[in-house]
């Protein structure tokens, strides 16, 4: 199997998604026929050799040897399982590879009760996924607030609402202690109580699949994935590392950052084969993480620090979350936007942003608002933005210049 | 009266907006009291004088003189009325106040058929309203697409194939020659034939409402709009113009433009009001020409230049318009989103972008692209931009992304 969508699995466990091989972009065939590129499925890397410029690969049951002249590693994330008891037993399940999307979705459709360990991106849509089904959902997050590492607890207190609406129990600052069963899941104990479940899902993170780089050396970054310059060059000449193994860099702080999500891979993956083939001749400037994930009726998206980062990267900032609408006032059809920028306050610089609505143009803001923060704009530059307006669209001080001129003081 | 909303008088025929009242933003009330303002209503200024700094008014009956120390200029755009016959016939109608929306709304609702001339954003908005009505609707545009002078003719055929299958009859390459009738409105001729219709929305545009400024002499500009400069002064001391009566500037190309819409008009309110209270503390950069509206279905939304313009300015450029779709491939609920970028060849700059979807997420695209354009930023730059994804609201290669992309020719 290559080219899976890890992405749309929660969708094909709520049944957005119809078959399971939908989640598969390309079959190898594709590759090899459209492209001339020799894919081996079934095929494991055993071994390195960085002198020989060589590989040790087992498959159809015997050991093949490949010469290279470049590589490319790009083994991708695995799941963070929780060192507690439980979670090898029948009825757990991570959120992984679409071969195993299968009895993730029997296993859910099986259950009466389902636990969802991490209120992230892919717990939440698992939770969706599951109340779609007419589970019973609890959703267990050890932090105050979803979405911990992403959106701020005023941000985040909109969408416990709507988790809550849609009938999601919602269990915050519970870390998971252990699941419990006889052979399958019975119990899952946190540290606010027990609860019964017939299968738990554990979605509290991914780390790395690195084991082949440290195999041969290449050097870890700070952040634990492996250590990429800008050109995904690994630390070892003609090596090059792509997508969630890799670490790239924040462009607002300018630190390393591992930001395992499909677009950076993406590029990073046409950065790293460009460059294999032609040294040096595209460069992968870094993120913003932006990122976005639909919770029920709501977009909620992010882009660049929230308030939390931007107070932990020293920034002297404010930050102001603002409610408007995504149509003129006098238009009948509208849904609410909430728009949350965060400011540098001597420069005005605009450091990052958050958004949440029903109304799906919130994707498209945050795309503006992760090139404001890119470009390192201010407000008022974000102000003088000649900006899109029709009523059937937005009010005619534009959702995210409003929040501009909110942080303006009254200047603009 | 003031703080009207002419954008939403075709919301208010359609239906969409319930009362005209819906229409002002404000009471003059509010500005007096809650901004201590000093409202005047019913008041007509008949004269300015420079030298003593002062303004005639007719106001109550009676003549009244007013002293200033800093004058702000915004009388606005009047619709233009086409220089041929049977325009003053009853039943024929402009879009300009809601003061008048009333009387539009009764005279459409009591039509047979629609004749509206015009296919730029008002006649299409008007075409919509008057369908919604079950009106016979015939547009009319004298050149050989709609919305000819904003988007190209492969973008515009979208709309024409959506507004045939809403039953709107659209006839193309048809200048008015005249409006008969004996009394009111019987028939429209055109430069393509003769049509009953009970009812015409004239939709030919605007001019600015200068006659206040021509009289004091301000410098017009080349656009025939009043000329200003970036802190919106005119061009005597102590005298500013804002909105849809002055003239700017076009970010891409340096030139002089008038865009009168409202977006730039209330920005430029802003910097006006500002400056004259504490001179040159705001500056108006220009605009992109972004603009947007809703044609049944469709968002169609524009901005920078257009194939057409980025010519006649002499670009060396190269366009294309892709057709993708508003969320990953394998999700069940997607629109189409048609996106054409125009972008410098040697630079890979982006010029211009234009959308056209069902899904609205391409207004906040559109907010995007006019981000880009009016930073100067080029393809590769919004290549590695890093926009949002997730299954529900875009591919993996964001849609904006995956113009750049073919217009890289392989490269990104």
């Amino acid at each position: 199997m290559i080219t899976h969508a890890p992405c749309g699995i929660p969708y094909y466990v709520g049944g957005i998604v119809g078959d399971v091989s939908m989640l598969k972009t390309y079959a190898p065939s594709e590759f090899s026929k459209g492209r001339n590129i020799d894919v081996h499925v079934g095929s494991r890397v055993t071994g390195i050799d960085l002198g020989s410029r060589t590989l040790k690969v087992e498959e159809s049951g015997s050991t093949a040897r490949y010469e290279w002249d470049r590589l490319i590693l790009a083994t991708g994330a695995k799941p963070s399982i929780p060192h507690v008891d439980g979670v090898d037993l029948k009825g757990v399940f991570t959120v992984r590879l679409p071969d195993g999307a299968r009895d993730l979705r029997d296993g859910i459709g099986a259950a009466g009760t389902v636990a969802v360990i991490g209120g992230g991106y892919i717990g939440l849509e698992m939770a969706d996924a599951a109340r779609s089904l007419g589970k019973r959902v609890l959703l267990f997050e050890a932090m105050d607030h979803v979405l911990p590492t992403t959106v701020d607890p005023d941000v985040a207190a909109i969408v416990h609402d709507e988790l809550s609406a849609n009938g999601v129990e919602l269990h915050l600052s519970e870390p998971l202690l252990r699941i419990e069963g006889n052979g399958s899941v019975e119990r899952v104990v946190t540290g606010g109580g027990n609860y019964r479940a017939d299968a738990v899902v554990l979605a509290v993170g991914v780390r790395p699949d690195s084991d082949l780089a440290t195999g041969i050396g290449l050097r870890m970054g700070e952040t634990g994935a492996v250590y990429a310059n800008e050109y995904m060059e690994a630390s070892e000449p003609d090596v090059y590392v792509a997508g969630d193994i890799a670490e790239t860099v924040d462009i607002v702080t300018g630190k390393r950052v591992w930001v395992p999500l499909a677009p950076p891979a993406n590029k990073m993956g046409q950065v790293a084969g460009a460059n294999s083939v032609t040294a040096r001749s595209l460069k992968f400037p870094g993120v913003t993480g932006t990122a976005i994930t639909k919770v029920f009726g709501y977009y909620v998206g992010r882009t660049g620090l929230n308030d939390e980062q931007a107070k932990a990267n020293g920034f002297d900032f404010e930050s102001k979350l603002v409610k408007t609408r995504s149509a003129a006032e006098y238009y009948a059809r509208y849904e609410t936007i909430h728009v949350k920028l965060t400011v540098e306050r001597r420069s005005g610089r605009i450091l990052g942003g958050q958004i949440v609505s029903r109304d799906k143009i919130a994707a498209g803001y945050l795309d503006m608002m992760a090139v404001l923060v890119e470009r390192g704009l201010t407000i008022d530059d974000l102000f003088f933005s000649d900006l899109s307006y029709s009523p059937a669209t937005a009010p005619v001080w534009h959702p995210v210049i409003t929040a501009a001129r909110v942080l303006s003081h009254g200047r603009l």
